[in-house]
């Protein structure tokens, strides 16, 4: 964590998931198991093959310098591949990147970090609806507490804690099982998107191959211009963020010292007014998916990428499906945070209903 | 036809769903079909069902009285309540919007409209898909024509036809298939969202019925304030608008007098140049298209809807959701008739191909 | 009003100011101008423009019968010059649409358009800064009211209601600057933008007469794809939806039962319960503003238009500023409803001081 | 640079005036003007002040230390008074983050940061406008080059190139002058934002003398939920993304080989095909700029922020404004690289001319 405002927006296991480290490894990985799926296939040999998979580790690779690389053709996979070259002794250079095109590995690598960053992110939402549902077991409660349901902020009818819970718990298991029904398409078409070149032949099926050495699905698939795969993952973090929020939101405002129905069990402070209570999880929750549904838009925008390969447009996705999924990840485990240390207060939702009805 | 731009944003059967007349049908279908599920669960007599059934016609209404209604509640189910009381005699009143409150209505009104819409959308997408196969059958073609496969619009490596239709036609079907998979679900929650009311005896199970009476699956569930269902309809939209806008921009593209590789089959001409070959249907799918992920960030934007019902972030939703079918669905209109017009040279294809190697 | 939905988002002047009717009189304004400039600089006698000025009566034109051309060359321009070369008799034909290509027109009227709308926001804008002025004068208070400053929703320290009200009239104001500062250039570049034809002579300086005629400043220009003008308005635009936001969310925050420090005038009911004093008129505005940001993004987003006219981002600003530009009116008026029937309850500030020092 | 997409995504100065570092920095010079400005009006003595001054040295702090203490109150600035606390002795703590609350150091600082990176975009726009006036000037050309004006990318009329030039400059340099009309107002008003505590005597005017020290306008103010000046440093800052975009987006529609009217001096390869010469640095300021909507979104959609302080959308802001910045000023430094090398082939341009009219 050396970044300022990380503590607040690089929460959680997401955050690891899309750093520039995960993202290096994954492409070495996708180059490492494309050297083996050439050698599955007997268009390189197996020791080729494992004289790539050797040279991509990455302590062999300088992230800066991986980085710097980018500058001259748009992306870092060229300096990747140029160091792998400079790894592999000169007989094995064939099992080098083999057929691919920068392209390929980039996207499959974004593939492999977004499935790791939805983990995560999946994880977190599976904690905040194991916390919501021990709030509806408490021992001291003989009957189950009631509270307004309030609408456009008004009291309306009252409504049981388990309306509350309950409801809260739908819309993020909602957003989750949206998540776990995303598939993460590798990709493996060549220069021209065609998944074809003068040295394939078709029924080594090297695609195939490739694909189940990273043990991604081979029925999936991800075009170099069609990229319905990576705004539908955008999509599915984006609604785990707004389902975050929504919770974070209501936590907030039966917080409010007037209504004081829910309180954090650890609030924040403020550098100026000691006595403070803030709800501090919930807020940062919330600060963090306020900034997923601009980021959303800018992938579907991406969409129309032109002809072969878009000049731009698919640059534009990596580090926004990243901030997307950092940023969802982040609000999961502000809000798991708020949630497991919730504390209810019965009294106060009786009291509020009772004055009211007075 | 009356707004002076539809013919460009309002085109296809998509914009007659979103129609203020049809949303109006819409409101009326959900309200006899509460009413008819109310008879069929004995809380009310048939009769009175059927006198709301009866009163909750089309032709009863003025969609002006209706809309102006919304002033002073904030949405159009008060006026079309208040109308059904004054249709509807006054032993049968107990029938009219039975436990039901207005965005029970209002969200079930939206889901039937957004059916009818995503419906007409992959009427066109499907056509679209047909034109593109209909492309690779031509008799007068000996061998597949071959083009530039261009990335970052730079010549990168010959590609044949059926990859350049073939790509087009997996990022529709893609998104075709997306829209398939929508859930549509009904909402009868009653005031505060608790699916309760003293009134109600649970084994009778109100919902189930009026779910089917309305053609809608009983086992999906949208919330007041779980908006999950309403942003999943937006992002496939939006992605069946981004197919579509690749496609428009690639013809757009190949169209160029330099290039020359497609025309449309209908071009647009122009009020100061009479020579001109504009591909206009491309251009007004793109400009369709364009406009649709700010609208679905609106939708994400609105997901914390706070407590029992939001105050204002629900209403940002519905001419959103409206717009952003009928800007898909124009996209798609327009993409078909480009698509099912569109002339491909493959003489001209060549001719580029042999002129950039000699 | 004929809409479902008008009574919430089409509300005030500036719905007016950019319906369709009102994009159609902008557009003959703009024809019978520049027929005018061109007689007055001699290309064309005044008996030519004289019979344009004649026919460019909107009783003259079918909204429906414009609205439909745009389907051919994809804008309605087309059908106004059809329509106008009908009706000028054969001798008079060379003073219709003098030299003009029809994004002249169109970007022209747009900016009509746009300076009637942000001129009925202005005034909502103005209204709400008298209100709030008005609501510190009240002759009952001998002190300045006090009540909870709130940060995060908790009580921070006690503020004057002078604060309160002062701060959201500052943010209002500033919005309205923001809009009184931007300018609403015309166009009239020609076929390819670049401000001349074979049939010009620069020294008679048409254009110069011809935005005289429209009162608009000949020092602006608004060129055919450099659009900074337009996402200016755009941004001024929602900037004032943001700032009446602002002080609604205020308003509904306290206005909640257990804080009631403030009451709507004319508080909205419910179709399922009737005690309950909604505050409609902040939630609307509310509503209004929450979908404006997305707007915006699109108007930047349609920022790089192509060469010397964009197929299709062009296109896509049309309905979004009007759009953006209804909603803030509507946002506005709202507000302004608002905070003019608003009700301060100086004794629940004091009460709620009291009880939480107590 | 350690980060994976640096290269492209984070070109230019203003990276580093938005950077953690830079953050860091103005943050501290906030608190250091604070107390310098207490000491200045008498509040506190000039040794205490000079003692703040002392400890407020970059080199003081670890930024990762910084950066964790913000998970606990939900923003860094309280690790910044804390550090402060400890290097400043026990009889000059007074002077210590005197009278402000941490909304008042960060946005301050916010502002000092985005000032520096506004300057940084100024000054890669304006390269990019005298790249373009030196385009114009080749002794080797007798007549000004003619090319075809393109409109919806077919071809028009003819246009010279000064046309092309002189509106690419146009746009930028409207882009620029908004962006030197931006104000950078500081805050100091107090826990909750009203400008005044028990301590504080209002002749002193403790604001103006900050605002002095740091080299701010005292007739600007911003206040905690008034954001305005944050929108539009934001919208000055996108409009700038876009105008960049237009010309980077011409750019690389005229390097098309079939067109090959312009070229890059330092064209891009591609990892599987050496013989490609891409234009990249056109193709990295679209892709930057393809990322600012929907950050503008965010920032406009972060304006009703409740009552005395957001919990959550103020801290929306941070990150968001940083990147907004960031990417336009890499989108700026690479379109002035694509300028200053960029070829212009008016034989090119001749040749398309005459092959069309023949």
């Amino acid at each position: 964590m050396t970044e300022l405002f990380d503590a607040v927006f690089a929460r959680g296991r997401a955050a690891e998931a899309v750093s520039s480290r995960a993202w290096l490894d994954a492409l070495l990985r996708v180059e490492a198991a494309l050297a083996e799926a050439a050698a599955d296939t007997g268009y390189v040999s197996r020791e080729a093959a494992d004289a790539v998979v050797s040279a991509a580790m990455p302590e062999n690779f300088d992230l800066a310098a991986v980085a710097a690389s980018a500058a001259d053709i748009g992306n870092p996979v060229a300096g990747v591949v140029d160091r792998l070259r400079e790894l592999v002794s000169e007989e094995y250079q064939e099992a080098v990147h083999f057929t691919a095109t920068s392209q390929d590995i980039l996207d499959t690598a974004m593939m492999l970090v977004a499935k790791d960053a939805v983990a995560a992110v999946m994880e977190d939402l599976r904690a905040c609806e194991d916390a919501l549902l021990d709030h509806l077991v408490r021992e001291e409660w003989e009957h189950e507490p009631r509270l307004w349901g309030r609408t456009l902020l008004q009291h309306a009818e009252p409504i049981g804690l388990t309306n509350l819970n309950g409801r809260w718990n739908f819309g993020i298991r909602q957003a989750r099982m949206a998540l776990e029904g995303l598939g993460f398409p590798g990709a493996l078409s060549g220069p021209v998107g065609v998944n074809w070149s003068k040295r394939m032949i078709p029924e080594k099926d090297l695609r195939a191959h490739y694909l189940r050495r990273l043990g991604m699905d081979p029925g999936l698939y991800l075009g170099h211009t069609s990229r319905g795969p990576v705004v539908r993952i955008g999509a599915a973090a984006a609604e785990a963020a707004g389902a975050c929020a929504k919770v974070a939101v209501d936590v907030i405002l039966l917080s409010q010292n007037e209504i004081g129905e829910v309180r954090e069990g650890r609030p924040g402070g403020s550098t100026s007014m000691p006595h403070k209570r803030n709800p501090v999880a919930a807020t940062c929750a919330r600060a963090c998916a306020a900034r997923t549904p601009g980021l959303v838009a800018t992938l579907y925008a991406a969409m129309p990428q032109e002809l072969q390969r878009s000049p731009g447009l698919w640059h534009s996705e990596w580090e926004t499906l990243s901030d997307l999924l950092r940023l969802t990840g982040s609000a999961a485990a502000w809000l798991r945070e708020c949630l497991e240390g919730l504390q209810i207060d019965a009294e106060a939702m009786e009291r509020n209903l009772r004055e009211a009805e007075g």
